[in-house]
């Protein structure tokens, strides 16, 4: 029989992709150009040409056999040595090879992060507002997330709602800065109480509560921010990253998991990843895409535009009335809706061609967000849209 | 705390992954021309030129963000509509894209069949003898797996164990012909006859038993040999193919689950495979690996030179006096061993620089598999190695 349990969460619709399927068929009608979609967050800069240049040169040059051929199960090796290295030169954290196992982009490094370090009925807790796939990521492994209400004034932790939560039950915290949904970005102060108390319930409990940190983001920061790098506080971080968004390459599904090497047995840890992937089915990340990306490790794609649309989405929503915490990084904005519940206006933005997605699934109900990895031309033309969409509809706002 | 159960596993010792070893480490004494290296099944013919091209076209060509963007979860729909297409020409079954989902090659399809059918604790049952991982594999998933013994006359079916092994528990058999590591491929009597058994065994139970077929070697038969297409027989079939072996690329991790279109609720399991991908962190296979892949749907690697290996070792074999079922496919051979224990016989032909593989983990004691993906002068070359051990070890065999 059928396994009950995926065919029941095909009912379940997902509001993003509602909303981004509108788009398309409205698309249609007026145009694409003309539906302001802020729905999905799928990068829109281009990959950098290093990248593409080196695929073409690996086609070009390496034996078929090599190029194509099984990668070990813990990733190819000269590509863990590369990227042990470029994390040690950058964060000051002594990586080596040993600490590194490749992944199939930030899911693929997740699904491993929480088979390593929970057991089915231990507790995962995250943070609002937070990505709504920790959802299934987690529960389908048998652990239960369990997330801690938002502060809405910053976004940064609600430490007194983490502090309650936190039982002997939790096996790991899961972490996402710069975060998506709200763009902002754990500040140091953040990060150290947040390492603190870890420390302190770890001992209490006499178990590691391990820091799991989604670092899909890391290279997008905005000009200014503190963004501190999570792993240097607590040595019991497991690092998940994926080149996603730093090179534009979602789709080609590469990442990686990086223990800290002064983790208790960070070395055993990533051999457990190479047993945990005969498990699902992973085996490795694309063997060309690892041989690809290793070379440009310190490259990213020109991530300058997102900042650039930030602003000018910042600057008009707070013109305009909204209550928004400014982003410090990814491409994402999370501001309040003008009523209180976000679906129904969402619902009437539709009306201006204005693709919002209400957070109720972020865990922040009655706030909206806009992922803004659209042309800097379409975000202009958008802020009209939007003026209209508020002044007609809520002619009090912000007064 | 880590999970025990990951950590125990990196204790098991892989038989094939020790002699992989022995054999680099051997070749950098001697040169590893001269180690007849007979353990690991990489594909050694290079991948078609028309693969490379067309990356180095879509590289070339294609805007950044379209070619290295999200796939859909299900895989690119150009994509699935053009292996529906394909499948459709070549077996006479009626799939459509609506049939086919796209999965990180065969271990990533598998990991998704098994978990549309089963819940912890059901049986899935395969035949003796079989690929080891299939173990990691199933178990992970917390379902139980079941080896038949085997017929070691033909390697075809035991079908009078498989009946008294079928149970009500049972939820799907697993089968993969053309076979690793028998190199036997089932014949139409014996497909015929699992697909009557199993029909049977459904309605006696009141329950679907599925058959999931892992066909990575469909593509390397050898001239005049009856392989029939397994879903042709029966309906409930989960068609699990890679092209690692057929365009020799397993690195690059791409495969699909096709779902018998005749299968009760086939479009549902499809897209219950979406919903399982996001429990296994797997998202979607490469972009640029589906887009290219689905320009030579119909094209392979110059498989031919696996027959002639094939040729060589079986001729030799049985001028040895070696038990041995002549392959019908793939690029292993599965003799009797000269003693009863293949451990001691394998031991010894290291001596001959000859790494055979004992049979013990495939299910199928006393056996030993060779897997000839390797140039044919060297097996040429090996056959004297061979032939050397055997005269020296074994003097009476055959006699």
């Amino acid at each position: 029989m059928l396994v009950q349990k995926y065919k029941d969460m095909l009912s379940g619709k997902s509001v993003i992709r509602e909303l981004s399927e509108f788009a398309t068929a409205r698309g249609k009608e007026i145009g694409y150009e003309n539906v302001f979609d802020y729905s999905l967050g799928n990068p829109s800069v281009p990959v950098p040409k290093e990248f593409t240049d080196r695929m073409i040169q690996l086609l070009a040059t390496r034996p078929t056999n090599e190029l194509h051929g099984y990668s070990p199960s813990l990733g190819i090796t000269s590509v863990r040595e590369a990227i042990a290295e470029s994390l040690k030169n950058r964060f000051g954290i002594p990586y080596t090879k040993d600490h590194i196992f490749m992944a199939s982009g930030a899911a693929g490094a997740l699904a491993h992060a929480f088979r390593l370090v929970t057991e089915p009925g231990d507790e995962i807790l995250t943070f609002a507002p937070f990505f709504p796939e920790y959802h299934p990521y987690v529960d389908l492994t048998g652990a239960v997330l369990k997330v801690v209400p938002p502060n809405t004034e910053t976004f940064q932790i609600n430490f007194e709602a983490f502090e309650e939560m936190l039982t002997e039950k939790v096996m790991a915290v899961l972490v996402n800065t710069p975060n998506n949904p709200s763009g902002v970005v754990y500040s140091t102060e953040t990060v150290k109480r947040l390492a603190d108390t870890l420390k302190r319930k770890s001992e209490e409990y006499g178990h590691i509560i391990y820091l799991i940190s989604d670092e899909p983001y890391r290279e997008i920061v905005f000009e200014g921010v503190d963004a501190p790098c999570v792993s240097k506080f607590y040595d019991n971080t497991i690092m998940c990253y994926s080149f996603s968004k730093s090179l534009s390459l979602p789709g080609e599904r590469i990442g990686y998991v990086a223990i800290n090497p002064a983790c208790a047995d960070a070395e055993t840890m990533v051999y457990m990843c190479g047993q945990i992937s005969r498990g699902i089915g992973h085996n490795c990340p694309p063997s060309i895409i690892q041989l690809a990306v290793s070379d440009v490790l310190d490259k990213t794609a020109d991530l300058s535009v997102y900042e650039t649309n930030m602003n000018l989405i910042y600057d008009k929503l707070v013109e305009l009335g909204f209550t928004v915490v400014k982003p410090g990084g990814t491409f994402y904005i999370f501001p309040k809706a003008l009523e209180e519940d976000a679906k129904a206006f969402s619902k009437k933005a539709l009306k201006y061609d204005l693709i919002l997605v209400p957070a109720d699934t972020f865990g922040a109900p009655g706030f909206f967000r806009m992922a803004y990895c659209i042309e800097t031309e379409k975000v202009k033309r958008s802020l009209e849209a939007l003026e209209r969409f508020v002044k007609t509809e809520y002619p009090n706002a912000g007064k």
